[in-house]
């Protein structure tokens, strides 16, 4: 970088200083940004923007727009995170049936689009036309019997491996960080840390395409939180265009923030509970202008996903679902139940998969990626094809089990018996007894929850994208399927039971087994999550009515609890300390009586804090302190007798200055004094040329005394977005903080005291 | 109150500063709270509960049941506030019919409740039967003609004056506190202020008598902002239940946030709408613990008034609406016309009515409050009668206007002349001519728009409950539905032009009017209060799809664009600043380059700051200096001439201290040594026996050097909640920031340059 200086010569060699150092106020990779000092930079463009702006109409173009720029990119975050959600869905809808057979008529149509667009079947045989061979028609021309059965078994699974061995090959050579679901490293990123290349072109390039891939091999993985990282991948993209957000860490995040919200928005289509899912669960720092953008680039992004209409029926909803019955209060035992398992299945799958991934960590195990990806798949494979219900592609299982049965399907599940005089109307079908399709049904469902419970445990945390939504889902709308059909058949059986006797008379349709899947899938998602509003407005937003709401809530309410008495952390939080980012969560509270100077370094027998001395120090002593320490600025005291705080000078800033300085300016030599004071100290006559350093001090670095509480010290953290904080007493200084260390102490208090979890 | 020493006698004298300070912790009425020493009190006693817990089995049970009391307040509130709301649904609708006439079956029957119980009349006739008389039928027999309106004229300004003067002279007499809309009031509490008696319990009864009274008498005003109000006294009144919220300023903060968001939800019936316009625009500290509990609470309340179904349609929305038709692109244009409306009408009314309310404030208008009233109510009488659009209540009108016009409507809004050859649909009715009804009715709303303009402005403000949103919505609904005629008339004539014929076929259903008037409404009210995702959010939950969500969201957008162009503030914030609360908006950005050292008092030539010294100062000295003082608190410095920082004293702890001191503590009079350290200071041998006061000392008061820029402290104190700041350079204590110096500074640099705002 040329700075302008250089070109003119030397002019006053002690004034260049005063001209903005280059490249200072980029941070280094695995480091934490500061907040405060992020916002002023914006501030102090913004007032530059505004006072020139007045100057000409030129200018003040420019400046307004640059304050329209933040709507620009919300706008191009909506339409790419859109589009990208919109070709995911088509290509996935391709490649999971290419495991099955091929198109004849064309062969990059879809199962459904194949025989849709060949002739106008009627809706019940969208899946059977003559164009939709199996492979084993199109390989040896039989369609049924044992040897097709095999040959198609055998293709799925090779199918599976080619996807799953592509992806995990493109995950390795070109995008590391495409891996997982990235939304725990977003999480830290957003609350401040630095982690370069995590949302960079060829990770958003790698993840879409792998994306695909993974989710088309069958494994048991969703796209959601997968598509969550992609959006915020576009944004990082946009954010390069424009100055504002690329120079600006602090700003760069609120449109990251926006964009995580258009990626649960195209992942649910529910723009809503996407904005209210990053202010939940993903966000940092969010101020009420980013909610207003968010919810812009939500919409956009959902709109733009209905126009490229990939589920072919312009519904915006992943799941769309309409019950005809309403829900009676004696439901609610079941429904609390279903609360009761999600938080079960939530503990357990996050600590079993917590322990796997540890293993994979610290064991051989780690060193094999690719070759833990195949046997996965391949595991998943062998068991998934045999059960219809694992065959399928994950959301189609949950679309299913949503359903409620209508007069018209024709779906195992809906099998039951039908009373003959029955005058049948379309919706208003009332509870009947379960035919064999729904009792073969029953125990098919009850070995894919095994399964899926099992092997996704081992399947989240590989070196693929790999989502969680989906599976958690599916587990929670497979046990509320059947314990829906449980109640269903009870209910039918014994009307005459007090409990049933009061709403549900025979004739009339009660149970809906359809809204317990749902209401099942809400909880293990919240058991897992942990999120709460946005759970239950994604939820709302799928079945588009409050009537539902109760039901959810309570599910969703009881999973938390259930939940949170075996541990307070979601499976996010669990990855985020797994992998040791250093996260300050909002959520935890910090509760313990211990003060600052518990905390601060250094510690007692420690050496003391390395400082700076106002004006007695030289360049030499100074280069020698950066050379043998690693810290990333230093404070600056009157003298080290006297301890008393100046101000804060950050370490890149030093080391550019004495380089500057030392390139140019005459005199400036290994003796060198080097000061920090508004004038130049006293001098021996014979000494060198001073260095006037001022310009780089912080004078108002942040301080607490060291009787200060450390939920007030956490507190200051978390809402200043501070890096370091200096500890004095009474202007003198005693020690430092730094955000590290507040982690570790919290760490260390966790541990001490894991009951008082409770009463929270 | 009796201090347990007391009672045990003298003891150790010395220690009994030890104990908590009687009475320590409330805060005088007007005064600010410190969020950060309530938050450390709420630490503080949830640790004597946790650890107390271990204790004993009923020690645990209470600990749980004190973490539970938060979802009990949050119950309490939704239960109350919903009946609360359902009980002014009703009441209302009987006494606005009350003024045209009486149900002679039971008096107490509303028109429409009267005509539907008397026998099974067919929805169109619902109000025509023998039961309800009008005022002249039963007086003089004549239930039409000259007379007979004349008489129905008179009742009906009798009626209206008698109500507006009852409420008024209630809020007069018993709760003046009751007046207005309440949320400017409660956004300042929210933010940390202390009004005694604003939340109180006669507030609640008085606010919701006269609110029926005032909706009634038929002024343009709602009872939706009110509402807010009495749901928030009720979260109070169930603060009082638990001295976890009723002693704790800062935790009684989030109980008022969430019964805010209960407010709204019963308001509209959108409880998802109440929590964001919670979050949005009143709350200001909002942890995502109270989301949760926000959204409970506006559930709770939501579902109560939906089992009391105030509408008889079992519906929880106000305006229930269903459109038949999508919109068009093209349509646009008209609704961003609409929104640029909605901005212009905001901008006029805040202009004019806090002109009109200043006016009110320093002229002699203000001493005669029932006399306003009742003049306004007289003018509102006079013009609204004979215009059949300003006569029925307001939210009537809404519903009227937002209405598709459906096969089997019978309103004057939808006589469109009918081709008889058309096979008539219920949906689906192709555009058609206008009537002469709809002419008729095009005059009447225009006149309507200018009246509701213009009284709008005069209402809001008067010495009675009065809420902004209903008049709002029905200025934007009027303009609304206006426009919408207009471009389905031009639509429907000129079939061929170019704007047209790309989306509007003949004998097409293009334009749905009632769509338009929702629109203009989310237009005004966004321009009025300048609310943006909670609003489109309520507006979302009233018409329950996302199909129209992109339409409201361009008018709220442009409405917020335009009105922002002339002036930041929002009715509330402009009412704020006109009473001169000390509200800290989250909102506003700082963006000035002043420095600490510009705004800390004292200024220059003003006398050196009110110190306490560490141990050199008499009780004598330090009860002169509280007397001629009236600061809150002292910093204390180790001696007057070094003027190193130790602590902070508060002034309401130094009176109790010494006050308690001098009552019981041998030797201590009016020279003694009041010393803050640690260990007495070295005093003459005859000197009388000091005083020790460490106890009270807050070791760490929150500093910041004279160099800090103001963005910095003005976020600090936002986003912290501080009181007061010290300012100090390398512990050398130089002076004090309060609250309101920053509040005072931010004026100021706002009136310098309010040209900045155009690039926020």
């Amino acid at each position: 970088m040329v700075n302008e200086e250089e070109m003119n010569g030397s002019g006053n060699l002690m004034d260049f200083l005063d001209e903005p150092l280059p490249d200072v106020g980029t941070y280094e990779d695995f480091h934490t940004i500061d907040w405060l000092r992020e916002k002023s930079r914006d501030t102090d463009r913004h007032r530059k923007i505004t006072s020139k702006s007045k100057e000409s109409l030129f200018e003040f173009i420019k400046g307004l727009l640059d304050a329209w720029s933040g709507w620009v990119v919300m706008l191009l975050i909506g339409l790419l995170a859109g589009t990208l959600a919109g070709v995911i869905d088509l290509a996935v809808d391709w490649m999971t049936d290419l495991k099955e057979g091929i198109c004849l008529s064309a062969f990059w149509y879809s199962h459904e689009q194949c025989c849709w667009r060949s002739s106008e079947t009627p809706f019940e045989d969208r899946y059977k036309c003559p164009q939709w061979q199996k492979w084993s028609e199109l390989m040896v021309g039989q369609p049924e019997g044992a040897s097709a059965y095999i040959l198609n078994y055998f293709l799925y699974i090779l199918w599976a491996l080619t996807f799953a061995f592509l992806a995990v090959s493109l995950v390795r050579v070109f995008a590391p960080y495409a891996c997982g679901s990235g939304i725990p490293e977003i999480k830290t990123i957003l609350s401040g840390f630095i982690i370069r290349g995590y949302l960079g072109k060829w990770t958003l390039l790698i993840k879409t395409v792998t994306l695909v891939l993974v989710v088309s091999s069958g494994l048991s993985l969703g796209k959601e939180g997968p598509l969550v990282h992609v959006a915020c991948c576009c944004g990082n993209l946009f954010c390069s265009l424009f100055s504002k957000y690329s120079k600006n860490e602090g700003k760069r995040r609120e449109v990251l923030s926006a964009a995580a919200a258009a990626g649960v928005s195209v992942a649910f289509g529910a723009p809503i509970g996407g904005v209210l899912f990053s202010l939940e669960e993903v966000s940092y720092y969010f101020p009420l202008k980013t909610l207003w953008r968010s919810f812009f680039a939500a919409l956009v992004a959902a709109f733009t996903l209905r126009s490229i209409n990939p589920f072919g029926n312009s519904r915006l909803v992943l799941f769309y679902v309409e019950y005809h019955t309403p829900w009676y209060m004696a439901e609610l035992f079941p429904f609390i139940l279903l609360g009761v398992f999600g938080g079960l299945w939530g503990t357990l799958f996050i600590r079993c998969n917590i322990a796997w991934c540890r293993r994979r960590k610290t064991t051989r195990l780690g060193k094999y990626p690719v070759l833990e990806v195949i046997a996965v798949t391949a595991i998943t494979a062998i068991i998934a094809y045999p059960n219809p219900y694992t065959r399928r592609s994950t959301s189609e299982l949950i679309s299913e089990l949503f359903n409620d049965c209508g007069a018209l399907e024709s779906s195992q599940l809906c099998d039951y018996i039908n009373d003959p005089n029955m005058t049948r109307t379309v919706d208003d079908i009332p509870d009947r007894p379960a035919g064999p399709g729904v009792y073969t049904a029953m125990w098919q469902l009850a070995l894919a929850l095994i399964f899926k419970i099992i092997i996704t445990i081992f399947t989240f945390g590989m070196k693929i994208p790999s989502g969680l939504f989906i599976p958690s889902m599916a587990v929670g709308a497979i046990a509320g399927r059947m314990v829906g059909i449980g109640v269903e058949q009870l209910a039918y059986h014994n009307h005459d039971w007090i409990i049933f006797s009061s709403w549900c008379r025979p004739g009339a349709d009660c149970v809906t087994p359809g809204l317990y899947a749902m209401v099942g899938a809400a909880a293990c998602l919240g058991g897992v999550t942990r999120m709460t509003v946005s759970l239950v407005v994604i939820m709302f937003e799928l079945t588009g009515g409050l009537e539902y709401i109760v039901p959810l809530m309570a599910a969703a309410v009881t999973s938390k609890w259930v939940a949170d008495a075996f541990g307070k952390e979601g499976i996010y939080e669990a990855h985020i300390h797994l992998n040791g980012y250093p996260f300050l969560d909002v959520k935890d509270e910090f509760t313990h009586r211990t003060l600052a100077t518990d905390v601060m370094r250094p510690r007692r027998g420690e050496p003391p804090l390395s400082v700076l001395t106002q004006d007695s120090m030289t360049v030499e002593d100074i280069e020698t302190l950066i050379k043998e320490t690693d810290y990333n600025g230093f404070p600056v005291v009157v003298s080290k007798d006297s301890e008393r705080l100046i101000g804060f000078a950050q370490r890149r800033e030093l080391i550019l200055a004495i380089k500057n300085a030392r390139k140019r300016q005459d005199g400036v030599v290994s003796n060198s004094i080097l000061y920090f004071t508004e004038d130049q100290p006293e001098l021996p006559t014979n000494s060198p040329h001073p260095l006037k350093l001022r310009r780089i001090l912080n004078l108002s670095p942040f301080t607490v005394t060291d009787h200060t509480p450390m939920e007030t010290v956490v507190d200051i953290f978390r809402k200043l977005g501070l890096r370091q904080c200096l500890v004095t007493r009474s202007g003198r200084l005693l020690g430092i903080i730094t955000k590290k260390d507040v982690l570790r102490h919290m760490a260390q208090m966790a541990n001490q005291d894991p009951e008082s979890i409770m009463f929270n």
